[in-house]
């Protein structure tokens, strides 16, 4: 692939994304059903393509776990369909004016909701991704550049193929949506030097990735580095509930980001709490404990926790346990240990609840749920193209509104100023 | 000053920066009003300290301008007292919960409005900017790091010690605020890489102090490079509107970013509305002119606009004029050369300027109003910490709450995933 120039296809993109922005949302729409319908209809042409990815996957020596995330059958191709027509079902995010206010001198001014521009996505096995981040960016109006993994290039070719013959056939700049064929590290360090034409960057992937991209980028990156997710169970907590929300944030998807890492138990209830604990995580998942010395004697196979265990996403059925003294204590300890992700208090009592809402700033703080509820969809965002750990832009799970941004918009009669 | 550590200096700010997060609004305002009048009562010392910046300047040959931008009068001080006391009239961006949904399975989900953090502020010859900064990022909760130009450093100081008497005298971490005593370039290079502990860095200063953090920085930086703002006057323009607007924007103070750099005016209307703007122009200001050749006739002394006028910031009493022969000639003219600061259509037809708000997405577009409304005291943002010409976080000019991010917050009643 030595003619591939990502400048180009950069520079293409950025003329395509004024067609975007100017795309109404009855043809959005029709855009998405369209292509929904196209990836259905091509079903087979894109499950051949994906069987060459799935055999060179194997002849590569691939985990199972990878080969499974790879993986295209005609269910999941449904599945991608549909939730594309999902992303049709959601609001347009685009042109609405609101804070509309009427200054001293009778200018007008109000904020427009508009899309970013150019979006790279830089992801890595999942094909998917590719078709889900197409049509998300279609409908926050937005032109992207899609660069998935060497893994999946056969199967994000065949879904391009089926989004550019759509975009065609409705007479749309195709240069909307991109994807990179060529797979080497060096387009990405290329990608990321576009600075005037690319808005934006989300990387989509392990931490390595995550930390490369951000290190080597010159244009703005949505961070997720990890979720080191923490569950406190306060003095006052309903420990029905703390065990009931401890066993499903732990267990119930245990390699997801919003899965509890740690649980803080205050010293006045761990007596009662842990021995129920014990029981609750051992029989719904045989969870690996490391424990805390005031708390490894309530557990049957436990490891002593050590400051690492603290700092770790174990994406695994295993957790750490911690006593704390007090309130603050457990405030002190996330300060230490947060990703910024997602923390919980267990709490019947109203002035604890708040305290932990005020005093811990990550991006989800949850009273009395379960962390896995800290995901787009289930905190009513429709669809998810990622999670932001760091505080600029946006911060948490990321759904329409964190593709697009404002600008102001002053509507005058002749006003100068004095 | 090889004592001195910006890792140190950052990790205190971090922590301090979570007391300042705590402060309710009658605590800020309390340190805000303590602040201001310390400073007026510290006014000797300040202009004492302020005159050695003075006579180092002088020495090292400072311009007429930069040594008038450095200098503190007993008036500035009072200004500076007065800036600070309409930082408290603003409201507190901080605490509030809003978009509050309840979703099927009865938790309920809004978003909270929290500060960034810490913010390292890197700025050039003013020291009111140290003072200004500092309050309002203390109304926003957040730690502050400035590190101000070398030529100010002395004023800079005297500043950071009455704020730093403030803090200590009300109880409070006065490491909300730092200031960098030393100041030389290798300081910016350390500040630019300490992003486990700072969240936003807000350069203000010419163009290549903003290149240079931008391309070294592996904190987020809010860039605004450049205004080079445009005028269009339409074929529908009111014509006397139009002869204000285009005299104010440019005249009224060229070296602001938001003065107009490039009228544009539609070949229609171009020999009714030319010999008014070439009069016009002549007596406010004897503004000289780039003239295009369809243009160039208007004007007595005018030279022919090459393709650097219509990328140049003038920050002058100089202006480029260019006849285009259509509304759509105007927007490709403008896709083709803005800053994304500021642009202003003048027309009396409501789907001209319909469209022109829609298809121009520079961070402030305005109809029949003069560019210079593009600030954030005339927007009713109340102060102004910095303008912002990129996308992300924050596009235009930047108030209190552009110094904020959200956070959800999540209140269940013991629910679990299903």
């Amino acid at each position: 692939m030595t003619d591939f120039n990502i400048a180009t296809m950069a520079h293409k993109a950025k003329i395509a994304s004024r067609v975007a922005a100017q795309l109404n949302s009855s043809k959005k729409n029709t855009l998405l059903n369209a292509l929904a319908t196209a990836i259905e209809n091509n079903s087979d042409i894109i499950i051949k393509e994906n069987s060459k990815d799935i055999a060179a996957g194997k002849e590569k020596g691939l985990s199972a776990a990878m080969l499974d995330r790879l993986v295209l059958t005609a269910q999941g191709i449904k599945e991608i369909a549909a939730a594309i027509r999902e992303i049709v079902a959601l609001a347009d995010p685009i042109g609405g004016i609101d804070k509309l206010s009427l200054r001293p001198n009778g200018i007008q001014v109000g904020k427009m909701r508009i899309p970013l521009g150019v979006i790279a996505m830089i992801y890595e096995a999942r094909p998917n991704v590719t078709a889900e981040a197409a049509a998300l960016c279609i409908k926050s109006g937005n032109a992207v550049i899609l660069r998935g993994g060497s893994e999946a290039i056969h199967s994000n070719l065949a879904i391009a193929h089926c989004l550019h013959q759509v975009l065609i056939a409705h007479d749309v700049d195709e240069n909307i949506v991109s994807v990179v064929p060529d797979t080497s590290r060096s387009v990405i360090e290329q990608l990321l030097k576009q600075s005037d034409t690319i808005d934006l960057v989300i990387p989509r992937g392990g931490e390595s990735l995550i930390r490369y991209v951000s290190e080597n980028s010159r244009i703005p990156v949505i961070q997720h580095f990890k979720g080191v997710c923490h569950l406190y169970i306060d003095k006052y907590a309903d420990l029905t509930k703390a065990v009931n929300i401890l066993v499903n944030g732990k267990t119930q998807k245990p390699s997801a980001c919003n899965a509890f890492e740690t649980v803080l138990v205050h010293g006045d209830i761990s007596a009662d709490f842990l021995p129920l604990a014990a029981k609750a995580l051992e029989e719904a998942a045989q969870v690996k404990i490391h424990a805390c010395k005031n708390s490894i004697g309530y557990f049957a196979h436990a490891e002593l926790a050590t400051e690492e265990d603290y700092q770790a996403e174990y994406l695994a059925q295993e957790i750490a346990v911690k006593v704390v003294r007090s309130f603050d204590k457990a405030i002190s300890h996330i300060h230490e240990f947060t990703s910024d992700h997602t923390e919980v208090i267990i709490s019947q009592d109203i002035s604890r609840s708040q305290a932990f809402i005020r005093q811990i700033n990550s991006s989800v703080v949850m009273v009395n749920a379960s962390s896995r509820f800290s995901d787009g969809n289930q905190l009513g965002l429709g669809s998810e193209i990622g999670i932001s750990t760091s505080k600029l832009h946006a911060y948490g799970p990321m759904g329409l509104e964190a593709l697009t941004t404002e600008k102001f918009v002053v509507f005058g009669d002749g006003q100068v100023r004095a």
